[in-house]
């Protein structure tokens, strides 16, 4: 399998700094997250402290990070990263359904919009998943719900109703989706996740509905249960000056890290993990004998 | 005195943005600094990761800035602050000549190229000088050694001659300023300061001077000169993912604060450097009773 030297999860600011950073320092650069770039950074109606694109919107910012890349030869890889695995010398990114290994990897994924489901991390693992590929396998034949926060989950619902038996789908964005075939739609709030007689119930502000598995589809997965053993603070992963997080050749940058969410400290920071990652590869390379 | 919210010196990427930022949250902002900005970013000819100026030359990067700037009618103080006193709760900050209060300040000097000259440390404040305007009284009549680094020190060795007997300049720059008047010229590299008989010595290559007092003249002074109990590490001053100093109120980003010098690094930092001088002046503001 091919093996990059970096791997940067995530197309925000952050994400697109590190990628071209890496790339003019000549190592090669695996760019993964959505091509449309970050959610928050398109609904920008207006920047004004992004230096020297003064009073910028959102989609004018994109646009112009997009040129760059363009104007660099780096290409986005449309792929989501559920899971990271650390192997030893590299690192194992499960994707959907494309796995990559890297030496070296950045997440700029961005911080979880709103607040975990009360009761999900407890039953993640145990009843809860967050990555349809990865265990659509579980609930062949089975009835599961899953919770969407953006329209891009729909595919993921439809790939998981070709395997499960039947499908309730909540969205929690505007959507005209709706019931079909084994897929039924209901326009309710999540409450809390539990178990009851070995199958799984999610409460809604209506209702009680129950199934063998519950998936929770986010754009971004809470750090500490992307990548195992990963020290973070609330939502943040802790990185020190050098964006080095606490787990050997893993550094993050951006919103990631904490406060404050905004585009150009983003940037920065994504050149300084890249950086420190190209160091890091510089250091662990082997040497011409 | 008016007193600013925010004072900050250094007129690179890290400055603008801090000064950007904190306009932008209504703070009271004064920038102090060369208003052609940082000769290092007029210096560069292309930078190619700033992200969204793609291929991009200093200068052209440096309009950018200054059209910001003029977007939100910050104006830049030209001047050079060549001591900052810690007030209790303010800051005082000794320009040439004039001098200013703010209430946080945000160091963003950039770092001192180059090394300080042998003996130079050892003798600052006896006999070594850093500061025409605030010294030049203690030379009155006496002969003094100007060494200088930059073609703005050729107004302080001029001002310097109508005060002091005679001044013996080593421009360590290309220029066509000659010897007129009390001014010696002397194109030579200095080696070492050394006091002998209650006079200073400069050693150059060639030679050995003397004289009461040696003024050494730099764009940026060193960080731990500049404030006294800043604390720091080499030419960098110590800060925390908030670009917090070990001194209250006092803030700093940019190459200032550490590798890698990176503008895009250096702008991040000065974002952040702001919002956190508003969080403290939120913070220490006096409540309404």
């Amino acid at each position: 399998m091919e093996r990059y030297d970096v791997a940067i999860i995530g197309t925000g600011p952050a994400g697109l700094e590190a990628a071209i950073t890496a790339t003019l320092r000549n190592k090669k650069v695996l760019l993964i997250g959505p091509d449309e770039l970050s959610t928050k950074l398109l609904k920008a109606k207006r920047i004004d402290n992004y230096l020297g694109l003064p009073q910028i919107s959102g989609e004018e910012l994109a646009k112009k990070f997009l040129e760059h890349l363009k104007s660099l030869n780096i290409e986005i890889t449309k792929d989501r990263i559920t899971s990271i695995y650390a192997m030893g010398n590299y690192f194992a990114l499960q994707g959907s359904p494309e796995i990559y290994e890297a030496s070296t990897i950045i997440l700029a994924t961005g911080v979880v919009p709103g607040k975990m489901i009360p009761g999900e991390s407890e039953h993640l693992g145990m009843g809860v998943s967050h990555c349809a590929t990865c265990d659509a396998a579980l609930y062949r034949q089975k009835d599961v719900i899953v919770i969407g926060y953006g329209k891009q989950e729909e595919a993921e619902v439809t790939f998981l109703s070709e395997i499960a038996q039947s499908v309730a789908y909540f969205p929690q964005y505007k959507t005209d989706f709706t019931t079909q075939g084994n897929i039924t739609v209901y326009h309710e709030k999540p409450v809390s996740i539990e178990t009851e007689d070995f199958l799984m119930q999610l409460k809604t502000e209506d209702n009680t509905y129950s199934a063998q598995g519950i998936f929770v589809l986010r754009e971004a997965i809470p750090a500490n249960q992307l990548l195992m053993g990963l020290e973070t603070e609330g939502p943040h992963v802790l990185v020190d000056r050098n964006m080095t997080t606490n787990i050997p050749a893993c550094f993050a940058c951006g919103d990631i890290t904490g406060k404050p969410y905004q585009y150009i400290k983003s940037a920065g920071e994504g050149n300084i993990a890249a950086l420190s990652a190209v160091n890091y590869l510089d250091k662990n390379s082997e040497q011409p004998l």
